[in-house]
This record gives C-alpha cells, sequence and structure tokens, in this order.
C-alpha cells in the first residue's frame, strides 16, 4: 500500500487548543488543521537533524527512514527501510519527540506528517523499539504519565462514548465488517486460511462451544453490536437471548435483522447500559464489551452477574488485553474509543474474584486479532474512496492510522485478546478435559459431569 | 470407611500451648496430647447443648450428627445425616466453635473428635455450608483472621518448610503415591475412569504438549519431588532437565533413579533454592511448587524465569489456587505444609506481568485433584496399619484428615488447581488453536507459526 503525501496548513496557534473537551459533554476534535502548511518555509538546522536522530533512538531505532520537511533524510543504517516517515513541517517533528502517543495520530490524520511504504511494518517496529527503549529512556516516563484521561464510565459518559464510536452509520461498517454476521470483535482462525467471514462463525461457535449452548438455555448478552452473535446462538443452539446494548444505531439494525430472519420471538435487544441487565440466565456472555467498561466499574460487573446467573449457569467474557498494566493509547482512546481501558488479566480477575466465579479456562487469541485487522484493513482500503465521499479525507487517514496500530499492537505483543470462561464455585458440572471444544460432537463430554469425583 | 472413636486424655494446661515455634527454627508439634481424657466426668449442661446448636448453625446446617460426650445427640434435623460428629469432652467442643479452622485438625489428631461415617462427605458439606454462613456470620471474620501465620518464606525458612513435609520419608510417600513416577501432584484424568497410575501419566503428557517440548530442547524444573517428571521429559521427548528442589531425600532418591534408569547425562537434579536457578533454558516447567513460595516473592520468581528464558522460551506453572484470596487453612499450614499459600489468579498475575509475560492459557483442573486425593487417600488406607507401624496413631489420624479434607476442599470449590502457560510477549510462533493439546500429532501444529499474520 503506497500512500501519497499531501500537503496541509496548521497554524501555530492552533496546536495548543487541539483537544477539547467538556466536563459533562466531551466533544471529540480531530485535533490539528487539515489545511496546507508552508513546507519548505522554513528551513532544516542542525538541531532539527539532532532531534530526528534523538527520535530514532527513542523508539529503538527501527529499519526507517526519516525524511525532513527539506527532503533531507536520516536513517537507522538499513539498506532496506520499512518505510519512510515524512514530516512536512518543524512542529510535527518535535510534537512527534515529545508526545508522540497523544501528538503523532493527530498529526497522521492531517497529513503532516506521511509514511510511504509499509504502515503496519512501521509500527510494529516502532512499538517493538518502544518496548526496549522503555526500560531505560526518561521520554519514556513522560510519554506515558501525560496525556492519558481519566477513564470513569458513568451511565452518561459510557452512552456518549459508545455513540461517538459506533454510531458512526451502520452503512459505513457494513462497508469493511464481514458479511455473515457484521462482527466487529476478535475473529477466530483455527486455519489462519480462512476467509473473514469464516473465522467469524468459528469464533461464533468456539464461544457457543465454550459456553455449551443447550436448546432452551437463557443467554444475556452484554454489548451486543449489531446483533450478529445473538441471531447465531438462537438460530444455531435453540437459545433464547437478550442482549444489551446502548448504541441506539446498533439496537435498530439488530431489531430489524431479528425481525426479517424471524427470530425477533426469541431474540430481544434491549437499548440500555449493562448495569441494567436485569432476570435470571443460564449463560451470560461478552464479546467485546469490557473494553469499554473501565477497571473502577469490574467489582460492580461481576456482581451484575452474579445477580442474575444460575447456580449452574456458564460464563465468558471476551475482551482486549495487556501483559501489564498501561491506559489505552491515548490518540486512539481520545479519537477513536473514548472511555476505553484494555486491562490485564490481573485487572479482569477483580471481576470473578470480588463474587467468588471460578475461572475454568483462559485463551489468548492475540494473533487472531491481528488477522482479523488485516482483514479488516485491507477491505476498508478497498473502499477508502466511497469511505471519503460519505466522511472525509481526514477521517480515511485516521481510521486507516487506527486500524493498522491495532495491527501492529497485536502483533508486537502490546495487546492481547483474552476470552474467559468461568461459572460458580459450587458448580461441579465441568467437562472432564476441553477437548469438546475441539471436536465434532460439541456437548459430548458435558453430560459427563462429577457425580463420583 | 468407619473409624472406631477412642478415649485420650488431653490435659487442660497444654491446650494453650499446644502449637510452639521458635522464630528461626520452627518446630512443628503435633498439638494435643493423645492421652485418655475423663470422658464422662464432666456433666453436659444446657448450655452445652446451646454451644453444639450454634455450632451447627456456623457451619450453615449441614446433614450431619453431633454427639456430645454423654451420649446426647444433636442434629440439622434430616433422616439420615452423612457422619455423626462426637465430641470426647466439653474443650473439644468449645475448641472448634471459637477456632475451628486452627484447632478441629489437633482435636481430631489426638482422638478428642471423631467421626463416623463419610468424613469426606462430612467436611465437604462443612465447607459448603461455611461459605454460605461465611458472609453473614460474625464468626466468619474470628476465623478468617485469627490463626493464620505470616508467609515469609526466606531461603532458611523455604529450607525447614520443605524438610518438614518432603523428608519425612521416602518409604512412607511410596506406600500410596502411584507406582509410575512418585507424582505428589494433581494428575490429569481426561477419562474419570482411568487408574492413578494412568492419570500421572496423562498429567505429565499434558503438560508435555502445552510446553510443546521438541528433542534437544533445554528445560528446567522448579521444584521436582522424586524426580519423576524430569525422567519422563528426558525419556519420552528427547530433551535435557536442571531440575531444582531443596528437599534432600527427594533429591537423593531421584539422583539414584536417574542412574539406574541410565539417564543421569540428561537429567541433573540441583540441590538447590529455585531462587538459585542459573543458565538459559528453552522450557520453564514448575508443577506443584508455587504453592510454596509464598506471594511476595512472586515477582522475583518472574525475574528468575526473564532471566533464563530464551526469546522462544515457553512456561508452565502448575499450582493450587483460589477463586478470592485466603490463608492457607490455619492447621494444615502448621501441621503439613508450612509456608504453603494456595494463591488466586490475580495473585498469581505478580509472576507474569512484572516481568511482561504473555499468558496464553489457563486451565483449571480443580475436579481432577479430587479425583487424585480419592485415590490418594483410598491406597492410603489400605495401609493405614503400616503408617501407624512406621510412625505412629496420631499421625495416621493427622494425614487421613488431611487428604480427605484437601479433597473436600477441592468437591467443595474451596480450592482450584490452575495451569498456567506462558510465553515471551514478543514471541508470535504460537499455535492457531490448542487442537494440538488433544491430539495425537502433538507438535503437527506448533510450526505452523505466524509469519503472515
Amino acid at each position: 500500500m503506497k500512500v501519497r503525501p499531501q500537503s496541509f496548513d496548521a497554524p501555530r496557534d492552533r496546536d495548543k487548543g487541539a483537544f477539547t473537551h467538556g466536563t459533562h459533554n466531551r466533544q471529540y476534535t480531530t485535533g490539528f488543521a487539515a489545511e496546507s502548511p508552508p513546507t519548505s518555509a522554513s528551513k532544516v538546522s542542525s538541531l532539527d537533524h539532532l532531534a530526528a536522530r534523538k527520535l530514532l533512538q527513542v523508539i529503538g531505532q527501527p529499519p526507517i527512514r526519516l525524511v525532513l520537511w527539506d527532503g533531507s533524510a536520516i536513517s537507522s543504517g538499513v539498506d532496506e527501510p520499512l518505510a519512510t516517515l515524512s514530516f512536512r513541517d518543524r512542529g510535527s517533528l518535535y510534537l512527534t519527540l515529545l508526545r508522540p502517543e497523544l501528538y503523532w495520530g493527530d498529526l497522521y490524520s492531517a497529513g503532516r506528517v506521511e509514511v510511504d511504504g509499509d504502515l503496519v511494518g512501521l509500527l510494529d517496529a516502532v512499538y517493538r523499539g518502544l518496548q526496549i527503549a522503555d526500560n531505560r529512556g526518561w521520554l519514556k516516563l513522560v510519554n506515558e504519565s501525560l496525556g492519558h484521561r481519566k477513564i470513569r464510565n458513568t451511565f452518561r459518559r459510557a452512552a456518549d462514548n459508545i455513540h461517538h464510536h459506533y454510531d458512526i452509520g451502520n452503512d459505513f461498517y457494513r462497508l469493511w465488517l464481514d458479511e455473515e454476521a457484521m462482527q466487529y470483535t476478535c475473529a477466530y482462525y483455527p486455519d489462519p486460511a480462512m476467509t473473514l467471514e469464516e473465522a467469524q462463525i468459528a469464533k461464533m461457535s468456539h464461544v457457543c462451544r465454550k459456553l455449551q449452548l443447550k436448546p432452551g438455555d437463557r443467554v444475556v448478552e452484554a454489548g451486543c453490536g449489531w446483533g450478529g452473535f445473538a441471531l447465531y446462538m438462537a438460530k444455531h443452539h435453540g437459545v433464547s437471548v437478550r442482549s444489551y446494548n446502548i448504541s441506539r444505531q446498533q439496537v435498530n439494525y439488530a431489531r430489524e435483522n431479528a425481525e426479517a430472519l424471524g427470530l425477533a420471538g426469541r431474540v430481544e435487544y434491549v437499548l440500555d447500559d449493562y448495569r441494567n441487565i436485569r432476570g435470571e440466565y443460564d449463560v451470560f456472555v461478552s464479546v467485546g464489551m469490557l473494553e469499554h467498561v473501565g477497571p473502577n466499574y469490574y467489582p460492580a460487573l461481576g456482581r451484575i452477574i452474579d445477580n442474575c446467573l444460575t447456580p449452574g449457569g456458564r460464563g465468558l467474557i471476551h475482551s482486549i488485553g495487556r501483559n501489564s498494566p498501561k491506559p489505552m493509547n491515548a490518540w486512539i482512546e481520545r479519537r477513536i474509543f473514548p472511555g476505553a481501558y484494555p486491562p490485564t488479566l490481573r485487572e479482569m480477575m477483580n471481576i470473578f474474584e470480588t463474587s467468588r466465579f471460578c475461572v475454568l479456562d483462559v485463551e489468548n487469541l492475540r494473533m487472531h486479532y491481528a488477522l482479523t485487522l488485516k482483514a479488516w484493513l485491507k477491505r476498508f482500503e478497498l473502499q477508502a474512496d466511497r469511505v471519503e465521499e460519505m466522511m472525509d479525507k481526514r477521517f480515511v487517514r485516521t481510521w486507516r492510522l487506527y486500524l493498522a496500530g491495532s495491527r501492529a499492537a497485536f502483533t508486537s505483543g502490546r495487546l492481547q485478546l483474552f476470552q474467559i470462561l468461568f461459572t460458580r464455585e459450587e458448580n461441579n458440572a465441568i467437562p472432564w478435559s476441553r477437548t469438546y471444544q475441539y471436536t465434532e460432537d460439541a456437548n459430548k463430554n458435558y453430560d459427563q459431569v462429577v457425580t463420583d469425583a
């Protein structure tokens, strides 16, 4: 993928005010102005070259080439760099050096920095380099401590956050998500040659197997996207599903779909917060919602599950996570997923340990998300012109960077994908092995419960 | 199993001093004297009956019958109680009521309380009852907060602790552990009809599959018991193993065994603390040692693994654990496993998150430990007379209670068994699914690593 650089203007006095948000109703501006900057107006000094070299050092000397606004180039000394990173003006270089996590994304969106070559490869190399450089540089502390907003997802804040991302428009998401079930979560590729559609079906099937759905089971789903998984469960496993979601556009879409497929009698979509889940269920499932909950609400989430699950009930939470605690990338949290936080397993355990749930099985599907994002990014690029028509050029660049950066975060190990299967502490009806997850006859092992252990 | 009550004497003035230990070299006395108490010397009062009823209430009204020292009985009102619990003197009733976790085991060892009927069933019912009663009674707080010693396993303390339990005598353990590999850790019963020998082999095989051992791999094992697993790995997977253990008797036994089997060239047993592990290894494995480490040493353990593991290395830790944090049962920690602590997953993550390891897979084998203990207890009872000859009557009672209580702890969900598979964050050579753990051709999926994700 080759991305042609373009010229934009970025008046200096706008830099500081780029990120504006109110207290009660945060606005998510898209950062720097996208107008033509005076590209060659400012001469490159020896200090600028020093700054560029320092930048390469901070990011761990990845195999890339830096090009400054006068065309002069600096590289880590490799013959074939993965990509060329161009700074169109002095401000873009120094903002990147001082606050890369916060500003670089906006600079990219505005076209003030440009990448020629392998964008994912560049980001992967930078992420890996940062992990190594992280351990020694003082800039690490600066980058990590500044720019992150406090995550506190009250009911209203949560509604704003979800609206910001998921209500962009169903037509937009339909352009590049799978056609089968519009799954906007990690697919499962037991065979990496699978298509996105196959892998999303495999994901839904994998989760259903883990949960050992039986006809008649009452399932509650926390966060349901466009409702595809709820329909899959009802159709293939004969269960009834109640799905909670606070994205109005998604719920409208899901309801229409259920109606059209004649499944509205068994699948109910509730436009409400997960904290308002009521009723009694045999199964609790949540695929890709925990990222939006925020760690301070995990014990509350545990109590909600505790309140609604039957004594023999099963639960599964599928979520992006981390190996060690760190806030969401500041740019992603501001521009893409406000209020999001990918927890570590340690943090996730606050859901389960406070309500004495028994964790049966944890699976890390990190590389599967890398493949999913590869598929999404490919489809997105094929539709880039249509997206630009629907939105604008800056939106395309922002989303390109978000998808490419997410993919690099998974390939470099910065992000993980955890599926956690759990049940109540007292429940001894546990399969004797996980073979049932990997055989055709998925429920065979289930009834062989502990009676004589 | 019917256990006949016997008479013992317990002078009151010894009760207080039952638990004596020095600062540097703790002694583990076995508690109350085992002599004949004046069984009917003390008349049962209405206060004693009230105390007995209170006891039933505190333990959640399990289906058992209490019998006091004058032969009078109190029950929860069920027709067929699981077991009869007899108190031989007033002291045994009140000590049980006030500090059950600490004193009841010693009273049982000394024969001042007796159980007629299903000992495991009684303990399982009490554990379940306590979990429910726990949430309301003030006695919970008393029981949970008192009697637990601080776990601080320095090098010297660790050596004392391990000596206390594992150096009791190889001949004793040989009486009731599996004949195949003398595994004193949870077996794996993918089929619950397996024999103990089959299930211990299945456990070793399961761990080796998870770790995807390849011929030539250098394996380091932290805690090796009598060395059986190290020999298994060397013999069946062509790896070389260095195993650390601080039990002199176990290491001597293991070395002789390796010599006799002609494997001494590929399996080295080192009589040293896990904190002194040196060298570089492709695989780190620890089966049943973490319980003896203590949570304050988890970050240090993480650093030790970090120091010795190759970039593409794999690791597995197999340990007893809990669903929510709680010290080891106070009696077990004093009489059986000094210094032991079964951590929650949240606590275990301090091993991995501080050194940025990537947790790939967690499996909970709780019910497998219940079956393992069932097999051990059965063999132990068959050898009880020989054990009494080797040791004494009190030792037999202590170990009967320890094995039965452990089994009940697993069936009631008080204890868990976690296997945690991990690798370095940067390592993308991860199988695409866990099918490799469940197929004959265990390594088939392994080389299908991520090259194009």
